[in-house]
C-alpha cells in the first residue's frame, strides 16, 4: 500500500506488529489519533512508555506489580495456605473478578508448548517449588487454574509431578458445563467429563 | 475491574480510547508489550508522537501529507482536470489501490450526518468550491467517490447542488452487484439499481 505520508507508515508499521492487529485497522487508528488532539496522542505515548519502564513482577507471585510484592500478596486479609497456579496476568484478574478466591496466587508466566518452544525452564516454576521449600511456608492447597488445552494439561500434568514430594493438596477447576450452557450443543468430551467428574448432592 | 498496577490501568485507559478496542482488547495488548523489549514500546511511542507532531494536511486537496502538497497533488503525471471526491484519506489510499485512477482528490474529511452533528460547514466543501473556482483551475470532471449511505447520499445530494454552478461533468462511482457476488443474495435494492443502471454493451 501506497501510504500518503512517511511517518503515517512508519506508526501503522509500529502499530500493527501488536497482536490481533492488521495493517488496515493500525491505519485506522493512526487517521483516528490525527484526527483528535495532540494531547490524546502525547498521553498515550506517555502511560505506554510509563508502564513499560515502570512496571515490575512481583518477587513472591510473578504477577504484574508497581512494587517489589504485588497488592494481593501483601495483603494480610488473603488466606496464604492456598495457592492458585495461573498461566498470566489475565487469568489472575479474571479470578478476582469472580470474588469466589480468597487464597495468592503463583503466575507461571506461560505454559509447556513444545510447538512454541516452551519449556518447562521457560516458566516461573522454580520460583514456586523454592517458594514451597521455604521454611516458614505456610501453602497447605495448591489449585491449578490452567486451560483445558493441550498445553494446559502437559503443564497441569508436568506441574503435579514435581508438586507430589511436597505435602500439599492438589486440586484443579472443574471442568464441565458452563452455566447457561446447552446440553444439546455441549461437546462430547466436556459432557463425558461432567458425567464423570459428577457432583453428588449434599 | 482491579488492575495489578496503577501503571496498567492507565494504559489500558489510554488504548481503550482507541475505536473499536474495549478494556480487554487494551489489557492484552499492554501485556504484550510487558512481555515484549522495552524497544518495542518505545518505538510505538516515538512513532506515534512523530506523526501526530508532523504530518499536516495538503492545502489542495486535504489528504495526509508530510508537506505542504501531498505526492499525489506535486506528481506531474497525474491528470489535473479529473477531481474525485471522497470522504477521508482511506478512500484516497483504497482507490489508489485499484491503479484506475490517475486524476487528483479532494478529501472531505468527513460526511454530512445530523445524527453525529456533522453539518456541511464541518467538510473542506469550501476549499473545494475556491479550488474550482480559481482562475488557473483545470477541473473538467468531478466524480462522487461517497458510501452508498444515507449520509453519503445525503452529501452527494448536497455536492451536486453547489457544484452546479462550475461547467464541470459531473458523475459517480457505479453501484451494482460486486465482481464475484452472487445475484441470488445481492440486496434487493442494489439489484433493483443495477438494473436501473445497466451498462449497454458497446
Amino acid at each position: 500500500m501506497n501510504y500518503p505520508s512517511k511517518l503515517i507508515e512508519e506508526a501503522v508499521g509500529e502499530i500493527a506488529k501488536l497482536p490481533g492487529i492488521g495493517k488496515k485497522t493500525a491505519l485506522r487508528l493512526a487517521l483516528h489519533l490525527l484526527k483528535r488532539d495532540g494531547e490524546q496522542t502525547a498521553s498515550l505515548a506517555e502511560a505506554l512508555v510509563k508502564m513499560r519502564l515502570n512496571t515490575q513482577y512481583c518477587h513472591q507471585c510473578h504477577n504484574i506489580s508497581d512494587d517489589e510484592l504485588c497488592q494481593i500478596c501483601i495483603n494480610p486479609r488473603r488466606d496464604a495456605s492456598v495457592v492458585c497456579i495461573v498461566e498470566d496476568t489475565r487469568d489472575v484478574l479474571a479470578i478476582e473478578n469472580t470474588s469466589q478466591f480468597k487464597g495468592l496466587y503463583h503466575v507461571l508466566g506461560g505454559i509447556i508448548s513444545p510447538l512454541e518452544g516452551i519449556g518447562p525452564g521457560d516458566l516461573n516454576i522454580d520460583s514456586l517449588l523454592s517458594r514451597l521449600s521455604d521454611n516458614g511456608c505456610e501453602v497447605r492447597e495448591i489449585i491449578l487454574a490452567l486451560s483445558p488445552t493441550m498445553e494446559g494439561d502437559t503443564t497441569a500434568f508436568y506441574l503435579t509431578k514435581r508438586l507430589r514430594q511436597f505435602s500439599v493438596k492438589l486440586s484443579t477447576i472443574a471442568r464441565g458445563i458452563p452455566i447457561g450452557g446447552d446440553l444439546e450443543y455441549a461437546d462430547e468430551v466436556t459432557l463425558g467429563r461432567s458425567i464423570v467428574s459428577r457432583i453428588a448432592y449434599e
